[in-house]
């Protein structure tokens, strides 16, 4: 049986600046925002770009990015590649382990549910978001069952969401992706 | 950064029968159900097991179980393992690509937020449940924003969901992992 193995692609280590301190909403969304199109550019995978960072200091811990159809696996949204490559990076199950620092994650475009219900299991306390569902349908890209109750539901267990952070700068590397003619699977 | 290795424990090939057929929805139930038993009593992970069959001849494509604690990964639940290995064996991002049978997911528990959304984007036509969201939450297993209208938004898109299938027998495995007092991560 085959062994899985999930891998950033090689622009990763070239272009993200892993040193940086990302201090502000701005600045953690503008890094979300700039692995999705590099992503786009680079043609590794769909429009979408997630970090994880501590939350009180601005580190950053991982990144992620959209690896669906080049890794041939349906589960690697932007999200869980970073919540993956941080627990991995901490050595833990939970970005809320006893004694860690708080953890949070920016992504360029609202969690489908898949990554909704991993963002409550990865034990990040807090979420940006970019773009929204909305942006994602125009390109065709179904979101799956997220209600507004999966939002309070989150929201009722201390996870902090915050959307529409530079929603205009994300939603146009959804259009980008779309003019090069980028695969939409699950369409 | 740490490359994701994701691999079976030991057990599942001395364990698993790879070339019976599993012609029934019991047969694949009782897999599943095998599955989550095997990994408490090998202390491998939590009490939970899947499985991915082609639907029409009940062969077994992959099989899944909780890994989350042993490989440090909280997006390793038992159906997330057994899509993700599905696609590696077909060898693409969806089990539902054009000239492949129909496959379908046989789960020892409803699934989570997360996993749900994932079934949704593997592919599957077809799910069966074994014990119930109830079940789980008595374990003090939380399963995230799972609503009635997020399996209503699956049936919808063409997957046909099966639930209480041998229940009483999948949530026994449950009850044992609680025996063994088995850590409830995300409690």
């Amino acid at each position: 049986m085959a062994e899985i193995r999930i891998a950033y692609p090689p622009w990763v280590a070239r272009r993200v600046a892993w040193d940086a301190v990302y201090a502000s909403d701005d600045d953690r969304m503008g890094l979300a925002i700039d692995l999705s199109r590099w992503n786009v550019v680079e043609d590794t995978g769909g429009p979408f770009g997630a970090a994880v960072f501590e939350r009180d200091t601005g580190r950053l811990v991982a990144v992620g990015m959209n690896l669906v159809v080049p890794l041939s696996n349906s589960a690697l949204h932007g999200e869980m590649v970073a919540f993956m490559m941080a627990q991995a990076r901490v050595g833990s199950y939970t970005l809320a382990g006893e004694g860690m620092p708080a953890h949070e994650l920016a992504t360029s475009c609202e969690p489908c549910a898949m990554c909704l219900g991993a963002t409550l299991w990865s034990g990040v306390r807090r979420v940006l978001c970019g773009a929204t569902r909305d942006d994602a349908l125009r390109l065709d890209f179904d979101e799956g069952p997220v209600f507004d109750a999966s939002y309070e539901y989150l929201a009722e267990r201390g996870v902090d969401i915050v959307r529409n952070v530079r929603r205009a700068e994300a939603a146009e590397v959804l259009a980008l992706y779309r003019r090069r003619s980028g695969v939409i699977y699950n369409a």
